[in-house]
């Protein structure tokens, strides 16, 4: 079946939460539900590297008997979610898609994954992640076509998703991470401000960079989840926190949205070309003014900055990985070329350098933040293809490179199609404004949905 | 013997790497000699919760091979060092002082202590941290007087320094747990700008206001150590590091530092306040401008900062010990009423209370920027007390919290004496700063030295 954006992958993912308050669901028929698409699929999708089913219809239970007292813990008590695994779980080993974590367990929660718990989240699995979330791929396929690539490095995460096995699942975001599997495998991904939500737990690479994000069926459902986490296991120390309602934000429609390009666009076909120019189209027939860089000095020249995003973030990676990965290296531990091009770096690398790349970082930003009042934000493509055929083939970052540089929210929406595959389009916000990005992504979804 | 600032307690230990590089002296030799002061006096003192001898006389056995052939690998190489004990090590325990972790083996070596080993420095053992460096005190007495506390939370790295076992140890800082035991202990004791040194495999309690700092017998090693971390093992990731030459910087008189009160100065007795006058009265004899904040709104301002610094601190604090410590506190696991207390107040605050205490932490740290150009920096006093007799008897953070909560750079010199015990002089620098602060502190030695 072609893929066709405008039919809801898993009708019954449409913000559970609301149909458990009403009493319309129930969390345990609702994880069953999942099981069942598990049982049915993960053996030719591998999305999940460890379950615990038993866990999960213990808690499963637990939230329905509180829906049925009309105590709910918080928003997201029952939702069945998945968790990538860097990220630790007592009661599940965290392997980090190296054969260094095989069987790994630690013992602890990462703080997302306790606050999930505390929330009465269910937590069904940890979801493959690609070696450290940077090498080798893992095993798992696209659910829209087994022979491409679910894309990386959240490939479980967003596997599980797109395959209607769980509503959300949690992954990170160095480069594209969230957004582009997102993208590839047709559903809602978003990656909050840069420290909304705490990283601690999660096996590090470059934590300056990264981002905890979420993959969900429904922008509701990652709203629930996002904020929640960003409240109740708080952000990473020192920043701020995702502000904003309780509830999904309501639909507001966006006056102007930059068009961002990027070396990208130089790359997409024309199928794929041809479909975000229909999407834009209908965007401005809605009235919704779509800017122009090149007429704009202040705008063309952030095309310049989106061209460095993947070599700031790498030259940082490259620095903060010397812990752990120096020790790893002395330990006679090898890796995929990806990670040893890094780390190779990482010994060449001067705290000058590092602190080079940090300073781009903040001018970027800063210039972002100064446009900030003549846009509502940025609509690009989130990758300039669908997902590539072959496992090994991970795509480009190219696209979300330059929101994940800046810190800024991004979410990528599954409204496109090409080669009959999910093609997201991506919508960028500014610093600290996801409530307003969730805002115009509902809009967004609900002209072109 | 009464306590005199200008005998210098440990003259072997005046900046050791150069007489390696000068063939005077040995690792192996220096590490004996620690050794034996260790064996002669840690039945009492109990500075050390875990000592690896064996690992040290192989270490500093190594590094002297290195010197006898002229390559050295750092500035540190050789350098008999300890690690508070909150800091992961792979070959000792990490036993944060909670019963807890009794025995713990986290199996990895912190950035810090990785960075330490491949700069050749010899780690010697494990130093007394407070339960979780905020709770439950150590056994550990004050080298000078065994019936006062040696200060907190870095109780076991203060004592060694202070009692000559090791030339440098590591401690951390919240509130004043590097520079107040450094005080009371008769030592150099450095808090780095914010972010200087990284954090990871250091038992989290609030990681946006903890420092790794440095108890050292001299400014110059502390320099060494501080600026060798910070280059290796790099910064807080998104931070950045400590700039400045390889070598200690040299001293250069400050034309004007600000005096700091704090509400510290009114608990100071007579005792405490004439020997900080006295010394005040020295730098102004020798042609540095002490402005008094009461004349200059600006200056006068942030004394109204520095009075609200720990509840700052102790806030953001309470919001980001939720993780752990919740889970400790599930797992049925009880803590000292200090934690306890701050623990009932994570469980009462909203996100929005920890954005409270981020924003006034920010607007004090660009008030103090403010005023950089019309002062070089802050002198005042690292603690309104000498070491309290009894080792509950913990002090008051009140001086140190100021920069601390501004995370800006600070130092304590044991330059005063007080009922014949040790009493430090602050100095306060500016953000990033640290060299600069560094050359101040090492004219202010000279003259008072």
């Amino acid at each position: 079946m072609p893929y066709d954006p405008l039919t809801p992958r898993s009708p019954g993912f449409l913000h559970q939460v609301p149909a458990f308050l009403a009493g319309d669901d129930t969390p345990r028929d609702l994880l069953e539900r999942c099981i069942a698409v598990i049982e049915a699929r993960d053996s030719e999708i591998q999305a999940f590297v460890t379950l615990n089913l038993e866990g999960a219809r213990s808690a499963a239970d637990a939230a329905s008997a509180r829906y049925a007292a009309g105590n709910p813990l918080s928003p997201v008590d029952g939702l069945p979610i998945g968790l990538k695994d860097i990220i630790e779980t007592a009661d599940m080993a965290t392997q980090c898609g190296s054969p260094i974590y095989e069987g790994y367990e630690s013992g602890r929660d990462a703080p997302i994954a306790a606050a999930l718990r505390r929330g009465g989240a269910v937590i069904v699995g940890k979801t493959a992640s690609t070696e450290f979330a940077f090498g080798a791929v893992t095993a798992t396929r696209n659910p829209f076509d087994l022979e491409r690539t679910p894309g990386t490095s959240s490939s479980g995460s967003a596997a599980a998703v797109g395959a209607s096995m769980l509503p959300v699942a949690i992954g990170t975001q160095l480069m594209s991470s969230v957004m582009r599997p997102a993208s590839y495998c047709g559903q809602v991904g978003v990656k909050p401000t840069y420290g909304a939500i705490r990283q601690a737990g999660i096996h590090p690479f470059s934590p300056s960079g990264e981002h905890v994000g979420a993959h969900a069926s429904t922008l509701a459902d990652a709203w629930a989840v996002l904020r929640f986490l960003s409240n109740e296991g708080g952000p990473e120390p020192g920043f701020h926190g995702i502000n904003g309602p309780d509830t999904p934000p309501a639909a507001k429609k966006p006056a102007r949205l930059m068009r961002m390009y990027t070396p990208g666009w130089q790359i997409a076909d024309s199928d794929v070309r041809a479909a975000f120019e229909a999407g834009l189209d209908r965007l401005s027939n809605a009235g919704v003014e779509i800017v122009e860089p090149a007429g704009v000095p202040a705008l063309a020249a952030l095309e310049d900055d989106f061209a460095r995003a993947e070599w700031c973030i790498s030259e940082i990676a490259a620095f903060e990985m010397r812990w752990p990965f120096f020790e790893y290296e002395a330990a006679g531990h090898t890796h995929h070329p990806r990670i040893a091009t890094a780390l190779a770096r990482a010994h060449e690398m001067t705290l000058t350098d590092y602190h080079s790349a940090l300073d781009f970082k903040a001018a970027f930003g800063d210039r972002l933040l100064g446009v900030g009042g003549t846009i509502d934000g940025i609509v690009g493509l989130t990758a300039p293809e669908v997902a590539p055929v072959g496992l090994d083939n991970i795509g480009h970052p190219v696209m979300c490179a330059p929101a994940t540089c800046a810190g800024v929210p991004s979410l990528t929406l599954p409204l496109l199609a090409a080669h009959d595959m999910p093609l997201g389009l991506q919508l960028v916000g500014f610093h600290g404004q996801d409530a307003n990005l969730f805002a115009h992504a509902a809009w967004v979804e609900d002209l072109l949905g």
